[in-house]
């Protein structure tokens, strides 16, 4: 078990911007909501899986949206809630501990936020590793778990239960109401028990963001290069390979909101002035190209990094002229197994080409 | 009390497509359906408001979705009992009434077939008195019921809650589930206590339409002018008023699903080369123009009959060619209303013209 005081949110924060691919929403207004809900309320519980009680009732929580509305229509912290206890009065079930249904961004923060609220636990793993743009992308999903009932709230306090057997239609109609509520709401869902939790999951994310922070603040402080100390430590882990992928600066952005999220695509231009890289987004770096080749693909996670800070930046703050680092981080084998490369793999996204495991291995 | 039988059935249909003003769905769907719940269940028993006890608990039901579609993808009948088990699980009440949400069109056979199943006794009353395209507009909201919870079900078993303060956003939201599930489902909502129900509802709306149903069938057989016959016999009622406004061949129809309505202008030419009308559709019939003078608007009712059966014509089944009685039907007072005005009164529907009664008071 760690506790999560404030000053862990910075950790955190900087490391769930990594592992969010440029979704997931900016974990900078997840932090100050973490760090106003632990302020008032004390530090937040988190434990492992091992810890979790094969009988505990576990929901997944998080915000559902396009983050360049996130970032205009901010959370209040409030409609998770909202959305629990209105989970908790439908089904008539007691939730026992709450993770995070995506470590990566902002959906890494909200949880904590919840957890502090309510006093529950927070398990320290997640559903997608990283973040995805879909409800259904998960292991939950890919293992077995029924997405429904999805609770969905916003902050006027409008409320829906969606039931439905089918993990893509949960998404397809929490979606359709996410849009009609502004294009941003707060979600529960994927109920399920500790012994399934265990199964289903991926291990230990929201701690691997808080390291990945820890290890980028060391790096700085000892005056280290940041983004070799910071793949020197992804080799540790789970996630076992990353690698600078290419250099440039932001040479065009095509972005819109599309059906709820924010879809386009990023070129980045060499200093050299050899070809460009393009990146393909739905909320998430999808795709990593140059000159026809592809250099990473989903589930792999392609990240944005700030050429000075080593800082991610997300999908909505990228800008003509910055200056990136495209690092590539391999996921974790429960993410690459068969059945959930036909959830999360290039084709569940229309990316008509075979998945390729970024090291070769 | 009244027994509803399959004979019945016949009548009622005839009668709800008349009141259905082109909309609320093609009745003759509904009305299979009814007659097969009544002959697996025995009849239904249809009640009064008088006769509603005050402590019932009552709700309305009915199907969501452009007429259209519903001819295509046509109610099962089971849609609706999925809704009403689905809203008395989250709700944990009891149902013990139904009332149709709207007695014109399928929606007044529907609510039979949902009696058939359950044994429930059926309210003989609407909050419509006719049929409108969105779930706000209902005397129930005008005078006070909260639209929500809704529950939604389609036939695959997909279900949902929606929990909202307004009548509008239950609306919106609903129907962005209605279109995802296909642009038809069946709905429960406007739960209400037998008080408050005598309050506010259309009252005898179910038993007009079967009564107008019966006027016409009897013309028939005596060889009477049916037209003639039926408007006598509105004149009589708490309607009060209605009248021959025009009669042509249908010369032109623009029509189109567009946010789960179906929408567009018909234009019936008359027999003698004279103007033009123009009527305007949103679902139903909502505006009868003729060289730009208005000669009836929502909410009063604008029926295209077949010249020769007297038989309403639904939206979704008009066609170039045919012969048409325009039947103008004044509503009742409680329809008429400043409040229930600005709910399904001209501007509602963004018709920028102010409600003039027809025939005048």
């Amino acid at each position: 078990m760690r506790e999560i005081h404030p000053q862990d949110l910075e950790d955190i924060a900087v490391g769930a911007a990594i592992l969010g691919t440029g979704g997931g929403g900016d974990p900078y207004i997840g932090k100050l909501l973490a760090r106003g809900a632990i302020e008032v309320n004390g530090p937040v519980k988190m434990i492992s899986l091992e810890e979790l009680p094969d009988d505990a009732k576990v929901v997944t929580c998080g915000a559902m949206g396009a983050p360049t509305i996130l970032i205009e229509k901010v959370p209040s912290g409030e409609e998770m809630l909202l959305a629990l206890r209105h989970y908790e009065d439908v089904t008539g079930e007691t939730v026992t501990a709450l993770m995070p249904f995506e470590a990566g961004g902002l959906n890494s923060c909200l949880p904590i936020v919840l957890a502090a609220q309510t006093g529950l636990p927070l398990v320290d793993a997640d559903g997608m590793g990283r973040a995805f743009p879909q409800l259904e992308m998960e292991t939950f999903n890919v293992y077995g778990v029924k997405a429904a009932p999805v609770a969905v709230a916003d902050e006027r306090g409008n409320l829906a239960m969606v039931e439905t057997e089918s993990a893509a239609k949960a998404e397809f109609l929490a979606r359709s109401l996410c849009i009609r509520l502004g294009g941003q709401v707060s979600i529960v869902n994927y109920p399920m028990d500790g012994a399934t939790a265990k199964r289903v999951s991926v291990p230990a994310t929201m701690s691997l963001a808080q390291d990945m922070g820890r290890v980028l603040r060391e790096a700085k402080t000892e005056k280290k290069e940041t983004l070799v100390a910071l793949i020197e430590f992804l080799k540790t882990t789970h996630y076992g390979h990353a690698e600078l992928l290419g250099s440039g600066k932001v040479s065009d952005i095509e972005r819109k909101v599309e059906n709820g999220w924010s879809v386009g695509v990023v070129t980045i231009s060499p200093f050299d002035g050899s070809a460009s890289y393009k990146i393909r987004i739905q909320n998430e770096n999808l795709m990593l190209e140059r000159e026809g080749q592809i250099l990473a693909v989903v589930p792999d996670l392609i990240c944005l990094l700030d050429i000075d800070t080593c800082e991610a930046i997300p999908t909505e703050r990228l800008r003509y002229g910055q200056r990136i680092d495209i690092l590539g981080i391999r996921v974790p084998e429960i993410m690459r197994t068969p059945e959930a490369l036909a959830v999360f793999g290039p084709k569940a996204f229309g990316i008509e080409v075979d998945y390729s495991v970024l090291g070769g291995r």
